[in-house]
């Protein structure tokens, strides 16, 4: 765990202030539409965030991408936990060893080997495993599509040991919708189907009690959530560059960045150096593909405002080639041996993930959240 | 850390004969020239393969990229350590720390103003700190160009104090020489360029006692090392797609691999669905722009035998979808849910990075190797 005392760069910087207000920017949307959010902790993966997600009682329902998450916030008390990554019947023992510590963990699948999987293995072990069913509504990732029979046939095959809780779809699509119209429309056509999808379902005498979309782009940009019972988001609490090319946030709005330090220029090449490369940024170049290529990483002063122009252009394992943008008319600026910058990142939760916690500016001094990593 | 006890995908397992057969391929290759070498740590992280770097003793002289190596491989004995990304002063209390424990730690430079910066410091701090300058081939990263009136400017500083090393470059640019003989151009290039600085060194008068070079493919390929006194590599210990992409290796060299397991499929998109998503691979696409485009990676039966064509062709936080290359005339192969598959990685550093250690076979059982993450 990192040493305070002894602190070096590059580290990972999280402003609670920043993190407070986008939290409750989506947290305000979501009541005006009349629906609890169920927060995807493996941006944050840490105890001390998810707490100030859930201000009155500390826990609440969340949504994890690894069983390590699932331990991590069970021992911190939470006991109502889906975790969105399709199961397989290797990990079926340690889902069977949280519920029988008290933990509701819902598992998510989307064929009938998985769900005679989950039957056979809770019949067996006699221990209730409630399952969602993992349903496609833009060709992103995994799911069944609206309309496929497999879906109700699922749905009976979980519901004859009572384990079918619901269905489960993520708007992946959305991430490639710069326009607001687009987005709008994303969300409501994730709302439509998982609504359509439902009603199916309950036509076919089979409960859905939970209904369940999300992505943060869509959660931002819903109108109307009616017949859904719970949204999914979780790069909401920090934001990031892709985020702000999607125009879900600004570039102010992003609560992590990640200090480096200069340590060297190339003025034959235009080129500042830095410590933070690709192990600490991650290799994630999401706005590759957008609008404006934010190369690495935006780079900005201590106080966050951003250099003009200035972004991270490539990388190696613990270098960071700091550069004008291309075409750009402004200046590289003087930033001798030794200064810190700080640098937006891409994706929140593959920078957030290359560090094993969050160094927070508290009162008058420093602290440190650690994350949980690994599977 | 990871409870094999309770082992679940994705892990990272790495298997010691071929990681063996990598170390002794070029540790030979390196006493025919006869050379020494300088492994770089900064691919394994790991005590337990570094140990096995240094048969006879169990420690040498290593290169790492970061002071949390240092200060881990201080930590097992390990006494002669360089440090190669260019210091910056806010790092030096640590390299003095290190400095009075009995470690020799080098440091690297390529400006004035850090020479000023690490003598200074030195004299102030009562302790020795040697440095290196970074010198610059081939026009990739940081260093200063053969030629320039700079080096001995900054050795003089340096030697006025007793604290200059020598020097240290690094062929990064042989990563893009997928034929043999521009491989062996850039390591006698490398070699070349090294010696004609460490001779204008001495003719000013400077002792040049390290002269450094290294890189995987000039590791391998170079055929004379006259005047160079150390080699530095990290990669070669493990290997990885892009070492085989530039001829480096063979696919049946590569010491670790991801495994996932099958948790869905998709036969409307000829996708299969496994658990080992960016977090697990890394979004290391090094590949992407060699001869063969292995996408996130080549996957494997769990004996170790690629199927045909079959790669990772995109990835999210924790899913992988595999499928057959564009073109392929391969049938897709039917592998159920829970399945279990191995995936070999583009960047063994970058994909090693994301697990906390490795799995390892060792007679009739696994265990377990931790890394050092982070700084």
């Amino acid at each position: 765990m990192m040493n305070l005392a002894e602190l070096t760069t590059p580290y990972l910087l999280l402003e609670p202030e920043k993190m407070r207000a986008n939290i409750d920017r989506l947290q305000a949307h979501m009541d005006t539409l009349g629906v609890p959010l169920r927060p995807h902790v493996k941006t944050a993966k840490s105890i001390d965030v998810v707490r100030r997600l859930f201000p009155a009682q500390g826990t609440g329902p969340i949504t994890v991408s690894t069983l390590k998450e699932a331990d991590y916030f069970a021992e911190h008390g939470f006991t109502d936990i889906t975790y969105a990554v399709g199961i397989s019947p290797d990990k079926l023992p340690r889902v069977a060893r949280l519920h029988r510590g008290g933990v509701c963990l819902r598992v998510l699948l989307d064929s009938v080997a998985q769900a005679e999987a989950v039957v056979a293995f809770a019949k067996r072990d006699h221990v209730s495993i409630p399952a969602l069913i993992e349903i496609d509504c833009d060709g992103e990732r995994a799911g069944l599509r609206e309309g496929d029979a497999k879906i109700v046939e699922i749905a009976r095959i979980l519901q004859e040991n009572k384990q079918f809780s619901g269905i489960l779809m993520h708007a992946g699509g959305s991430y490639h919708c710069p326009d607001k119209a687009a987005k709008e429309a994303a969300a409501e056509h994730e709302r439509a189907t998982a609504v359509k999808v439902s009603e199916a379902l309950r036509d076919a005498g089979l409960p859905c009690e939970t209904v369940s979309v999300g992505s943060t782009p869509t959660a931002h940009f819903a109108k109307d959530l009616t017949g859904i019972t719970e949204v999914r988001a979780g790069v909401y609490v920090f934001q990031d560059l892709v985020m702000a090319g999607l125009h879900v946030c600004q570039l102010d709005d992003i609560a992590i960045s990640v200090v480096a330090t200069v340590i060297g220029h190339r003025p034959d090449k235009g080129w500042i150096m830095t410590d933070a490369g690709w192990m600490a940024l991650s290799r994630d170049r999401g706005t590759a593909n957008q609008e404006v290529d934010q190369g690495y990483g935006v780079v900005c002063a201590m106080d966050g405002t951003p250099y003009p122009d200035l972004i991270v252009s490539s990388t190696s394992q613990e270098h960071g080639v700091v550069e004008l943008r291309k075409g750009s008319k402004s200046k590289l600026p003087q930033l001798e041996v030794g200064t810190k910058v700080r640098i937006l990142p891409n994706h929140a939760c593959a920078t957030a993930s290359q560090f094993d916690g969050y160094v927070v500016p508290d009162q008058n001094e420093l602290v440190f959240w650690p994350r949980v990593n690994g599977w």
